[in-house]
């Protein structure tokens, strides 16, 4: 009955293309795991994809870094506004969705980055590509300068921006991006959008010297601290804090998903910007509000990690731990100036083959992380060492690794130079 | 320290705007209101901002149409799930935060729409525009032809894809639509984007007949069921099940934050193309999956609106007996053929205004419908009775507006036609 699958091209257009990626050996297979709030970062595995087994597999590739989402306090704080106010928001902000939550939870993340006002999004993925995008539609001739390996939700808002120019410069090369400036029209607003921690090389940008260069130029700074906030930093508040140059940063931007634990994604910035965006920000204004219970969860995490120093403290003392057993035992990884452990493997099959050996064998997840993620020929497990991974779960990664690495014949590619396409 | 406000175009850009937005009566002010989830539709006021204050409002906005967000079982669903499983999925879908839940709601929202397969986004814009844009820009030569009045979200993803064509017909003009249909090159791919229920005006449109054209003209369909959904047919699959074409239709999307109660956003098809957009769609792959918490709750709302008739029956009882209470009053509203009931200001000034006093003087809260959201000219409450808004509560409503009418000196704009700008 519908416009049948022979008569579309569309659908024939998917059989081939899942083809093709089926044959590159990238066809996605998601994994279904359910964790269990009381022994984070042990999950149970879904076999059948739908029920969780009594399996236990130890997860190595969370991004709840600190274990915020299990943390009984954050869940409690869930848990009563739940009862208190419902499931979803029931609006968008405009329309009954503002709970005073909200208005607390923007007033918490402004004053974490030492901004004016905050702004809420459905997530950061959404903040990035509603922000940017609007800032740059919003007067002609902008000319957005944006470091080459940014995250797929800054290139979405930057691309977005059919009124805006976008020059690429190379990853951290503060020459390239400095003669890029020079290069540009004077008169042009210009804006340079960044990020603090690279997630997937766990690489980190010199912040303070790209506001030097963006004070030199007259650019607004735009910075992602989305793999930092609540790790870095006196309070959490990001590479910026750490290095005492949030107040030189023009907007930002940040995910209460990762570090914090929760879900959605935030602007901070001075009080004009966030009101503009507020009222101009296709992406805020025509979408449900986070629900209360989130809002709840996240603000109670931002509450405890801003005044918990432990969680970061532990966190970089597991690491360490973790990256001393990976060089005792000689498996090759990357060594990064952050949280992010990446144990390069260069294939997308024998990266999958690796992890799914880790998990069918020896009870461990980490994802193959593949193209579009990285670029291909930089295939990898990523590992993200939380607080709660013991010297015992440790030795079993490490030991595991190193079987397999003999084992599956694979190479070490951790020192190749990683492509960009 | 920053590039300070006086140095870049886009503070003063902002605050010129704002001026603007504040002098055409346009600025954003939002009403923070706690919903009490054992007393819906009643809220408490917000005074300060940040704090509920003990004043009780009955909110007369809400996009939570069958009260599912406040539905016992709902919440205890989302409740387990939260000390199960923690607060945040901890991972995007490929990268640890595919939750059991994900898929098992998937497979459910796929069964309510009679699709081979389903998607979970973050939020109903993003699973418009996400899907879109994903869809048009996959292969060379798109045409879109878009209802004008479509939803910003799904004006995002048109618009976005910079590789396909966006033709706009007249809203709900079938004729306009095939002169442009016939118009176009018969070779390129087609796609009509539209929705069931258009949530400003209210009125429906006719999904068979455009199914019709699509098949005549080789076009894909893509429907936008977010204000149906839940509330129209047997099983709460929307309009295209209470007319009996779901099958007719290629793609039908849906939001979980308005008829369910919950929040996030899907889209349903074939599994070709649902297993395309789940491998090439930006906005799917880059970003946090949904909170396992808020999964569950849309999973049980879902089996629960499916299953229960009583609450559709209820609501458009409730409807109906408002609008008889409307018209005994003498209350000019528009007469629609969904649950919405629009009552038309026509001036953002005066719309703000009666909303307003009804907040301050009778604690009855409907948002003012001001531009963009809805043309300029065209500003209006938008009302939105549930299931539990009881024949008292109405009364007070009906007696509220009809002082207001008088007392405002506010003539009816409800025959004017709409300009769309
Ligand atoms: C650098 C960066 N920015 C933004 C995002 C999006 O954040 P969220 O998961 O909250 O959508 C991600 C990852 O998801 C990211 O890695
Ligand atoms: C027609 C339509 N589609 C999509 C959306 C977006 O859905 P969500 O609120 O889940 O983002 C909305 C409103 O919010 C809408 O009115």
């Amino acid at each position: 009955m519908t416009v049948t699958r022979e008569k579309h091209p569309f659908y024939s257009f998917c059989n081939k293309t899942l083809e093709e990626i089926r044959s590159q050996g990238r066809y996605r297979q998601f994994t279904p795991l359910a964790r269990n709030a009381s022994q984070y970062p042990i999950y149970q595995l879904s076999k059948e994809g739908l029920q969780p087994s009594p399996e236990e597999i130890v997860v190595w590739s969370a991004n709840d870094y600190l274990g915020m989402g299990i943390e009984p306090a954050v869940i409690e704080a869930a848990t009563q506004a739940l009862k208190q106010y419902g499931a979803g928001a029931g609006g968008t902000r405009n329309i009954a969705g503002t709970n005073p939550l909200h208005g607390q939870l923007e007033a918490e993340l402004a004053s974490l980055h030492h901004k004016e006002a905050g702004l809420l999004f459905v997530s950061g993925y959404v903040s990035n590509q509603a922000s940017l995008m609007t800032i740059l539609n919003s007067m002609p001739g902008w000319i957005s300068f944006s470091d080459r390996q940014n995250h797929a939700s800054m290139i979405a808002g930057l691309k977005g921006a059919k009124k805006a120019n976008c020059v690429v410069f190379e990853h951290n090369d503060l020459n390239d991006l400095e003669a890029k400036l020079a290069a540009a029209s004077p008169e042009a607003p210009k804006l340079i959008a960044f990020e603090s921690v690279y997630s997937m090389d766990g690489d980190i940008s010199d912040i303070k010297a790209i506001c030097a260069l963006a004070r030199k130029y007259g650019a607004l700074t735009y910075l992602d601290e989305v793999h930092a906030v609540g790790l870095y930093g006196q309070h959490g508040g990001g590479v910026s804090e750490r290095e005492g140059v949030a107040d030189e940063v023009d907007i930002i931007e940040g995910t209460l998903a990762k570090g914090f634990g929760a879900h959605g994604g935030y602007v901070t910035a001075s009080r004009e910007i966030i009101d503009y965006l507020r009222s101009a920000a296709s992406g805020f204004i025509f979408t449900t509000s986070l629900p209360p219970a989130i809002v709840a969860a996240a603000l109670q995490s931002v509450r405890m990690v801003k005044k918990d120093h432990w969680r970061r403290e532990k966190l970089f003392e597991r690491v360490e731990t973790f990256r001393e057993k990976l060089e005792q035992a000689g498996v090759p990884y990357m060594k990064t100036e952050s949280h992010i452990v990446p144990i390069m493997i260069g294939d997308a099959e024998r990266c999958k083959e690796i992890s799914r050996r880790l998990l069918s064998e020896f009870g461990l997840y980490a994802t193959p992380i593949n193209y579009p993620t990285v670029p291909r020929g930089s295939e990898r497990l990523r590992l993200t060492p939380n607080p709660f991974h013991t010297d015992e779960m440790m030795d079993d990664m490490v030991k595991a690794l190193k079987t397999l690495f003999s084992d599956v014949k694979i190479q070490s590619n951790s020192e190749k130079v990683i492509e960009n396409v």
